[in-house]
């Protein structure tokens, strides 16, 4: 399978993101309570996959409880989906899109699930096409290849093909326009060092891993042409929540004067949310960060502060680039001034020559 | 033993800090290869600490040769000493200066490098007293307690005894205005993680441990009232080679407008570096980013970029604050006004209340 999520006999069949690099197993989900659980141990993550997890969520709610005739237990399943991750805007958005076809029964539900799982996979298309376009507009004709650096896992793994700001490496990989990507580990559950490096290797393109903290001392020393990141909610400000180091990132990208893009599908767009202020940063487990996987980096009772997310301010950001334009923030582009709404990618992805 | 490292029966005594915080092992060590295999892999760390392990391996190399009547081979010996880490300063500084004393002998070899190990525990007294002050100076009489953050491991580990910028937060706890500690936990070898959250819990003082790419962000929340880090090397316009991660933390600092003092024996000021610009660093092996301890975060043959330190430019830099003076950046004084000489800190600490 090289879907990371998809729908397959009655059941949400999806990559066990948590056992990667080192096994490649698929989890073959058939009950509401077991996808919740895979959801809240990052075992599907990644803004637009938790979306189509969510849509699919509500159809295995809808295929154990009948949306009419069993409203209660039905809205009750589908109300564990949708609060498995709190920052996760796409993850309650891919729920209430399945749920608003749930009066015509599961069939129904279940095409709609189908339906944004197709139209993730052509945003990543557009995303990369138009990403990759602009790097080469904002590094200009002198610069044949570049160095991008990039944070998190924002591949194929956290969509269903493809990505997001990966989808951008890997369309500059695929023009012959990337010398190198610097993926940075993204502690702490390792998602750069573990899923990212995974999915360049895969695609053959060059890369060397970096510490999260050498990152800003790296951009500084002119090594870096542009920065790559995903999102996991955008603000109409443009404020921008993504994994904890982006913020930093964005610090260091300014510092030296290098193209900062923010790379989402326009569905990461919160319409509800009007500046970085309003979002919920969630606070997770001290155990993740004294510990790695099994090895214990600190003493057993040693407390953490564990952000998982952290709000990249909007004059931090060159550039946002999702599946349907590019707002140039660098040029005075207001992400205000542009009609998102629930309308989603039309059409399929062009071909690719 | 309450020092990381001292002179014991013919042999250098050290705490194996690789092996903090699950075990307290200390290697006795009577000759220089294995303290160069010591200095090496990290199991002796920190400017200052290096700097006495420097002199206490010219003292291994003239009980091995003699100095005078067997020049060569301790000259050679001694050579092995002083290159075992290229970026610390201190370490060519300890060698060179019980190299000093050997035309005079083993005896006097030893002598010099006992004399250096005692200056370094007055100057981290100085430096503790110093910055503590400084800190009140800077956060005004309306904040009674501070919430400190630090990078890496700057305590007594570092040093001999309570150390640099660690120094600072031991005697501001011991002063009452301490709120908390932040250390980060320091990828790749999680000095942060294993060591200063050990030596914190030893100290008393209440702590939570974060990821690297967590500062900026948590900074930027405004729980952060002052930065305080060491140094390995200074140049003179005051460019502050120091851990990875740490040029990040400066410019998260400034964004905030959050004091960011870097607290070093003033040994650490390296005469013959004009500017940040002629530090090398030292890039050190993969291994380290693509596994934790012992356990793998990417697949084998992941390649990475592994810098083991940054630059910090002064202009991100608020105050200096060494064992002899306090230099304020943010009013206009300059370290190349400073006189900066051989001479070391004279006189015991000052009696404690």
């Amino acid at each position: 399978m090289d879907r990371t999520i998809d729908w397959l006999g009655g059941a949400v069949v999806l990559i066990d993101q948590t056992l990667l690099p080192q096994r490649e197993e698929h989890l073959r989900v058939t009950d509401v309570p077991t996808l919740v659980d895979a959801i809240g141990r990052l075992a599907v993550r990644g803004a637009p996959a938790l979306g189509v997890a969510g849509a699919f969520g509500v159809a295995l709610a809808a295929q154990a409880h009948d949306p009419v005739a069993e409203r209660a237990a039905f809205r009750a399943a589908v109300a564990t989906v949708r609060s498995a991750r709190p920052t996760a805007v796409n993850l309650a958005r891919g729920v209430d899109l399945a749920l608003a076809a749930a009066d015509d029964g599961f069939d129904a539900v279940l095409a709609a699930a189908c339906e944004l799982r197709d139209d993730e996979i052509a945003a990543s298309w557009s995303m990369g096409i138009r990403g990759a376009d602009l790097v080469g507009a904002l590094t200009g004709p002198a610069v044949t290849a570049v160095t991008a650096m990039t944070i998190c896992n924002t591949g194929g793994l956290a969509c269903v093909e493809r990505g997001t700001a990966l989808a951008v490496i890997q369309e500059l990989h695929e023009r012959g326009r990337l010398t190198e990507a610097l993926p940075l580990e993204t502690r702490p559950l390792l998602q750069g060092g573990r899923l990212t490096t995974w999915e360049l290797a895969r695609m053959g393109a060059p890369h060397r891993l970096l510490v999260d903290a050498a990152a800003a001392a790296v951009i500084a020393r002119g090594m870096v042409d542009v920065v790559l990141v995903g999102a996991d909610r955008i603000a109409r400000d443009g404020a921008t929540a993504n994994k904890i180091g982006t913020f930093a990132l964005s610090l260091a990208a300014a510092h030296a004067r290098v193209p900062f893009l923010v790379v989402a599908p326009e569905s990461t767009i919160d319409p509800d949310t009007a500046t970085g202020a309003e979002i919920t940063i969630e606070d997770r487990a001290p155990d993740e960060v004294i510990r790695v996987r099994d090895t214990p980096i600190a003493a057993p009772a040693t407390e953490a502060l564990n952000p998982a997310f952290d709000v990249t301010p909007p004059e931090l950001i060159t550039a946002i680039v999702t599946d349907r334009r590019v707002v140039r923030f660098d040029r005075g582009e207001r992400l205000a001034d542009v009609e998102v709404g629930e309308r989603r990618t039309a059409g399929a992805p062009a071909p690719r020559g």
